[in-house]
């Protein structure tokens, strides 16, 4: 089982920790029907810190998973309030740039929360009885109408599939930021109350670090100074690495002498999620603490690799964006 | 339209208040696509207070309005915690009874709560951004999860027939007790908010009497002493009808001298709800008030009228029961 945890989220500790995990990877071992489930909140095109879920999920294809990919527009619509036709808009580009990424067409299947089919949202009927608002209010604090449909077709979301009409896929995987386990224990207390009525059984997930801002706070999308979306120009991507948070020193002198603090720099954290091997990231560390590459030259191997990684999925992108038939990949809400 | 208002249920005032039922009308009147929308708990067998419901909707068919039916299942089993196996086998039973009591069901269309298509589950997801908590509490008092679901499930009852995938029925009429009038003012404001959006308009209601129960409290399946139902035996309506509450004096000399008092009984509820032509029923009122028929001899006329009516009734039913092909006539849930 070591043998298949082998990609850079796990050895680089990116991937942290886990519940479950194990009796998910003891499944797929044996060959049984085991499914990666994650959901996206469409509401803007994708940036790095989407990418690095994208990989995620293209990595458990690698070892034999199949995906499938929620496109959250009930929660965009009811809870933050987004405007639906934009909501429907991004959701296809969502899945054109999950698809330009490299995530593999044959083993995912992306969905609507709001043009699934009945047995679906009976689930989410059918889930409210067994949920108390305390529950509810323990995670979400306050709640409105919206947030309470909403909390319930997340669970649904994350059970589903183990339903005979969707696949019945005993083993779920969510991979997450650990903001999110709340949710997942949730879902784990549905599953066992169901468990007897559905035959229901928890889901599996693991926990990610989430990939920061240029300035070292969180990538958001309502930040975009310091974030790389994954439709960005190449003079966009060069001013905002040149701009990033480093852990550089005052000046060239001193970062000579003291060597450079890579744990702090915004930039080796690109490194450490998407642009270097091992052996690369090593040296450039190694380099870095000695002192003897500054900020600014590590910043130029930074762009050009990004602008590269960038190029090449915008090539992808326009491909699909002109080939791809989307009708056939995901079903649209008829309203 | 005052011509089409001739039914007893209005000439006797059982239906006493409305909402819009004059828009209604006219758009009835003009020829434009009219609906009636009603729901019932499937949690057992119908009794006389469902069949008053069946007879108005057989009236609003007569004067050519079609007719759509909630089986409130997700309800039932949310909210009241029935048994789901169970709501869904009395909700097919509901069905059976309502064509035995003479629905016409070329003009009619049932269905659960829980078999529906995505787009009436969307209306649910996109209600629940428009409405508060406060408004919800105002009308359910304290909420649970289920409660909150089942409300905006209610609210999407009303209001789906307005949309094009359901028939654009522009114009909806639901027929209530004055107890539901919270929910329809509920639904009317949801329609208000998504005038814009949707296109939705404001459902007309109309409010019935309910009818109570044999010793004047109300008719309920949870005291079943006192309720009549459409599958009771011939003598068990006997023995219920003698039992039930009259407006009879103390001794019948006494009675002979004062009266009766028609407005306290029972038995004279069930003749004005469902058992004489307005001439028979002045003719008895007469008879009662001036002392000159007793509760005994009157209550043998009730209930050989009740015992034909309900023997026609079962007539129908096991014809129905054993020739219908129910999964024409409703889609059933999975599971």
């Amino acid at each position: 089982r070591r043998e298949l945890l082998k990609h850079h989220f796990f050895t680089r500790r990116i991937i942290f920790g886990h519940r479950d995990f194990d009796k998910w990877l003891e499944a797929l071992g044996k060959g049984e029907k085991v499914i990666v489930l994650t959901g996206f909140m469409p509401s803007g095109t994708p940036h790095l810190g989407t990418a690095m879920v994208f990989e995620e999920l293209k990595y458990f294809q690698s070892i034999g998973a199949y995906v499938k990919i929620v496109i959250a527009d009930a929660e965009a619509y009811a809870v933050r309030r987004e405007d639906r036709d934009l909501t429907i808009r991004f959701g296809l580009e969502f899945i054109k740039h999950a698809l330009a990424w490299g995530l593999n067409p044959e083993k995912a299947e992306f969905y609507f929360q709001t043009a699934m089919s009945e047995a679906y949202y009976r689930l989410i009927q059918m889930f409210s009885r067994k949920i108390t608002m305390a529950e509810m209010e323990a995670i979400y604090g306050d709640l409105s109408p919206a947030k309470v449909v909403s909390a319930l077709t997340q669970v649904a979301d994350i059970l589903h599939p183990e339903l005979e009409e969707f696949g019945g896929f005993k083993h779920v995987l969510v991979p997450v930021g650990v903001d999110q386990d709340p949710h997942l224990r949730l879902a784990r207390d549905v599953a066992d109350r169901f468990e007897g009525e559905l035959g229901l059984t928890r889901p599996s997930s693991t926990y990610h670090k989430l990939l920061r801002g240029l300035d070292g706070n969180k990538m958001s999308k309502s930040r975009p100074d310091f974030a790389i979306f994954l439709d960005e120009s190449e003079e966009a991507i060069r001013k905002k690495i040149a701009m990033a948070l480093t852990g550089g020193r005052a000046t060239a002198e001193e970062q000579r002498k003291l060597g450079g603090e890579p744990w702090k720099c915004m930039v080796f954290e690109l490194y450490t999620y998407f642009l270097l091997n091992d052996k690369e990231l090593n040296e450039l560390r190694e380099e870095c603490v000695k002192g003897r590459i500054l900020c600014g030259e590590c910043k130029r191997i930074a762009i050009e690799k990004l602008v590269e990684r960038i190029r090449e999925h915008r090539k992808r992108y326009m491909e699909i964006n002109e080939n791809l038939a989307i009708d056939r990949i995901v079903k649209k809400p008829s309203f």
